[in-house]
């Protein structure tokens, strides 16, 4: 098939070099010329350019801009389309694409591959990224059947994990597992820094390790995906958050009570539940 | 030296490792004969015995118990000691161990060694287990100064890095590292647990990947652990708790009002103070 690929970052490069290993042609735009040279010379595209002319031909078009420029950059790629052109998106929120989206264009499908590296760009694609990870497609109760086949046996051969869900399903999934756990890490940064003895402060930088090293890590992540998945996913989040609140304050009040029976019971139960979330 | 442990698990076996590769004789005391014979068999001490008469002759003697035997043990264990023996412990909490040793052995020095892997006993003990790791020893207004040099004379040849401080100012610097992220996320976890529709829940399970992973590790580990440092740091965790608090409940205010730019400095700042942890 002719693949059209609009932004040419981590997900957008990463795509463009399994699919193009697959057989299919492979173009690119990006809104940098040297973005364009950059994925041609890496072999992420067969041919870029920063002119959405080039996606005229093509049979699926994957939106792989940030979320903030993805309906002005459907707006302004549809003009370009052939009617049968399939769109689908690589978004980390879907409820909100998916309502901006879906009445711009009828064959059109959210989609979600889960995977990615702590770098971005087009130089941190790589090959087989896909492999094994959740790829999740948000067909809806208008969305044609075709073009959700269409982007499955596209993606299928990168070895992903496909599933189908409703996009605000898939919304709170993610609030629960991608979302919150960036504001409970950044608030756990946040309350160490509060700490307003300098002994202990100074103390505490230093003896921290593993444990505060791992619980700390995506909290300290970027800023501005941070505040983008808080903004885009707001409903879904803040409905984890008060429930993240309730848990926190259960366990407060079994510490202050002394209540170590309790709180081991339920210790074992979190032990126990753990697994199911990493299979 | 001669030197004692009592407890041969990870910490006491591994202590034993390098002690006598060191050049000093290790005599070891287990509540087991089966973990004496193991740790004669794996070079981690030069003799053992579930007797404490075997601690008579020691210049040093390190407590390596779980906390919740330490002043028993020393109890039981003082009579063999002669005078000038220093005692020492390995407790991840100090000011109660500090306030409970203290009073019964005036050579004491309370010691915390932050070093570990996820798995315990004889068997798990290492080679080197400390290198590059903190070491805190807490010695208080009446520890004789010979004490803490004897000790650091001891322990400085594992290229451990020493930090002297005051028993609570340790507590309340691990409550923000290693005691606040257990609850943390344990809370993450329970909170992901009480999602009551079946198809999200199955989806979040499904879809976590590294993210959940190392926000929820420490919350997902071992239970009779979280409550003991629960208990016996309980002051300096609620005291850290209730930060936490405050810093979760200004995130959520920022996400429900939609306010942006001030999450966006926020979390800014947190990705900036991160690294002063991990150093």
């Amino acid at each position: 098939m002719n693949i059209g690929i609009v932004g040419l970052g981590l997900i957008g490069g990463s795509l463009g070099l399994d699919l193009r290993s697959h057989g299919h042609q492979v173009f690119g735009v990006s809104r940098k010329e040297e973005t364009c040279q950059r994925a041609i010379a890496r072999g992420a595209v067969d041919d870029a350019s920063t002119s959405l002319t080039l996606m005229k031909n093509t049979d699926v078009v994957f939106i792989c801009t940030p979320l903030g420029v993805m309906q002005a950059t459907v707006e302004e790629l549809i003009p370009h389309l052939s009617e049968d052109t399939v769109l689908t998106d690589v978004g980390s929120v879907k409820g909100w694409v998916v309502e901006a989206i879906a009445p711009l264009w009828a064959n059109f499908v959210g989609g979600h591959p889960m995977a990615g590296t702590a770098d971005s760009g087009i130089e941190a694609a790589l090959r087989d990224l896909f492999v094994g990870t959740p790829y999740v497609l948000t067909p809806t109760e208008t969305t044609p059947t075709r073009a959700t086949q269409r982007v499955e046996e596209v993606v299928r051969p990168l070895q992903v994990q496909i599933y189908h869900c409703h996009p605000h399903d898939h919304d709170r999934a993610v609030a629960w597992i991608s979302h919150l756990p960036v504001v409970v890490s950044a608030s756990l940064i946040a309350a160490c820094m509060g700490e307003t003895n300098s002994t202990i402060l100074e103390l505490a930088q230093a003896l921290a390790s593993s444990g505060f090293r791992d619980t700390s890590r995506v909290g300290g992540g970027n800023p501005e995906l941070g505040v983008m998945m808080a903004s885009y996913n707001r409903a879904a989040l803040v409905r984890s958050l008060h429930s993240y609140q309730g848990a926190l304050n259960q366990m407060i009040t079994w510490i202050e009570q002394e209540d170590w029976a309790t709180l081991e019971v339920a210790l074992k139960r979190i032990q126990a539940a753990r697994p199911q979330f990493l299979r």
